[in-house]
């Protein structure tokens, strides 16, 4: 019985209202009927959930286009100023922030860079903080302000929001979740919901929510960056496993004896497709520091820049056959550099990818991802509306307007 | 709204009749006040579900030990004899046959040699309707036989039975479901629910409900024949993947260049570790052919013996890290010659599990399997019940009387 589901009426009545707001926030407005169709619910019960979600602010009943016969139909659509959230993508070298509403919509967004080995844990607090004050300035009044996201390049405890380990920022052990709570609670008086998760994971929830996966249950995001991050979605939920700590495809070893990795090991993946790799392998002295000069380089031909590539290119096809075989996923999105690598390497990749079993080989598509470089931050939003949406109404009952602080 | 919910009080009630039956089918026998406790119904919802139960002849409620105070308290207690299923483990030199009641009770079983190279599909089927016959002939009187479940080593589409790739049986795109189904028509009148899946995810699937892994969510299992099979359980449910072709850890290539595999690709794990592997690297002309002879050598100090042991015993450390770092499982059951072999190579498998990342690291415990070789088997009588699980009163309502052929 480890499965949670509805074991009473009035479960049932907070888990039907929370499912219909979720298609609402994920899928845009619908029908009545619509919403008749994909819950499974009859056409009275959907009757009173809307009017009270509609009691709540939470949705709207509008006149759409007109349906074929004419006559314009009702749609209920999601109010995007009842609730927002704040979503953060903490990376190497900047934060992004965003004040995203009810349906996703992006309504505020900033960007600010920092030095990449200066980023404390005290300093991105500060940070956080200061451009939560800055997000919220922006939040239209009466929006009921239902929670903070947070991605982190690395190894996250999703229940506390300990960040074990981030070796790229140099942060272990560090408490995120209780330093952003404190200082939250000091700035404003009290905290909203507050999520924290590893970049990949939220890259994979959010293509899967609103990207290449919204159509598929099984997914796997790589984010690529100095590392490489892995997000698993396996039937339509993310895989976590024991800790949350699962996915972790940058430490997969494809090349046993290769160069040393951060994390100990020798020929990890992410030592030999990373960018620090990347770049690592092609003479400095030529003057390529960044992984857009390498890949540059190659498409002009230069001769050890395409050596580099080549090479990455047989062992990202390596690994990507063995996540085939291993999670039988329909789409694997290539984030980060790795969109960028992807093009200059198919051939290679696609030889790697054919030794995987034909089964699992025959349904998987590789993909770049549908929301750009933005995964991360819509999927930080989409973790922090996670309370709203299993609980709408008390969820806004509670008071955490925006505009109150 | 992929996931299937109760949507209508009818559904609600059929879920929590069929959670209630699935508790003491996986547990045992329980008290009302446990049922109130793990279900989270009230007590006389429960006591309503009991007696339907109870009605259908599926539970029986009886005096159990005294308790605390003395006074004995009323189990409910599955009925062995009402329902039975047959399950079948085919492996690459016999097929193993059990009759299995309700709550996971062993009532009859058999073990059928066959050679290696000589196990077409058409012989399968025949020897599954004849051992069928012979299981049923042992069924209880007024039983109802509520399924077949069948473990195969290959790769299983779950829904059909189509059996898309068994190497190590010759086989490849047989439709075994169909076979099967029209077989058990042709002798029994009509068939019984049919569940035919991959052998080492049906391994994970007992050991998960009745092994070492009942008290955990994530798990892995990796049965160790010719092949290496895996079978991976996430947050308490088998990971399948787009086709239900997950977990083909033995086709992760850990030795790029290796050996080659009969996949196409070279050094993959079970090319590595496998038992083929091992006796093909010590020299035949020692007149060792089994992977048993092998091992025992290794132990008595025969020096190529002992070499292939420790080679295989980095090549398995070395896929295991990847899989915690991959899955982030609490643990990995280690079934088939892999448990023979893994005293031998501990050193080495720590040494190579020592370089996953901790956080990971730190959750995991290897195993050996607690249904010594029954794994599979066991696996296969437990999805042989699914159906009976889902919905119990309609299911034992249907005509596949044990008795009635």
């Amino acid at each position: 019985m480890a499965t949670r589901m509805a074991s009473t009426q009035d479960d049932l009545r907070r888990l039907n209202r929370a499912r219909l707001l979720r298609h609402l926030h994920e899928r845009g407005s619908a029908r009545r009927s619509d919403l008749v169709a994909v819950s499974g619910l009859n056409r009275s019960t959907v009757g009173v959930l809307v009017s009270e979600l509609s009691d709540a602010g939470l949705v709207v009943e509008a006149a759409g286009a007109p349906g074929q016969v004419g006559r314009p139909s009702l749609l209920v659509a999601p109010v995007q100023t009842s609730a927002v959230v704040v979503a953060f993508d903490l990376r190497v070298d900047c934060t992004i922030v965003a004040l995203v509403g009810l349906g996703g919509h992006e309504l505020w967004r900033r960007e600010q860079s920092h030095k990449r080995a200066k980023y404390t844990p005290a300093s991105a607090v500060k940070n956080i903080v200061s451009l939560t004050r800055q997000a919220l300035d922006q939040a239209p009044n009466d929006a009921v302000w239902v929670g903070i996201g947070i991605g982190v390049p690395g190894v996250v405890d999703h229940d506390d929001g300990l960040v074990r380990q981030a070796p790229n920022l140099g942060w272990s052990d560090v408490p995120l979740g209780d330093l952003v709570r404190s200082a939250l609670v000091e700035e404003f008086g009290e905290a909203p919901y507050l999520a924290i998760g590893n970049d990949a994971d939220l890259g994979a929830v959010a293509e899967h929510v609103r990207g290449v996966g919204a159509d598929h249950s099984n997914l796997i995001f790589l984010s690529g960056e100095v590392g490489i991050g892995g997000g698993v979605i396996i039937d339509g939920r993310p895989m976590l496993g024991a800790g949350g700590f699962g996915g972790e495809v940058g430490h997969m070893v494809v090349h046993p004896g290769g160069s040393a990795c951060r994390c100990g090991a020798r020929g990890c993946w992410e030592t030999e497709i990373g960018s620090d790799a990347l770049v690592r392998a092609v003479d400095r002295a030529n003057g390529m520091e960044t992984i857009e000069e390498v890949i540059a380089a190659a498409m002009a031909g230069e001769a050890r820049a395409r050596a580099a590539v080549d090479q990455a290119g047989e062992w990202l096809g390596l690994g990507l056959a063995n996540l085939v075989n291993l999670f039988n996923p329909e789409v694997i999105v290539l984030g980060g550099h790795l969109r960028l690598l992807l093009p200059l390497v198919e051939a290679q990749v696609r030889e790697q990818v054919s030794h995987a079993l034909s089964a699992a080989r025959d349904q998987v598509r590789l993909e770049i991802p549908a929301l750009d470089a933005d995964s991360t931050l819509i999927g930080a939003s989409e973790i922090a509306f996670d309370r709203l949406l299993a609980d709408p109404i008390t969820v806004v009952t509670e008071p955490y307007h925006a505009t109150a602080s």
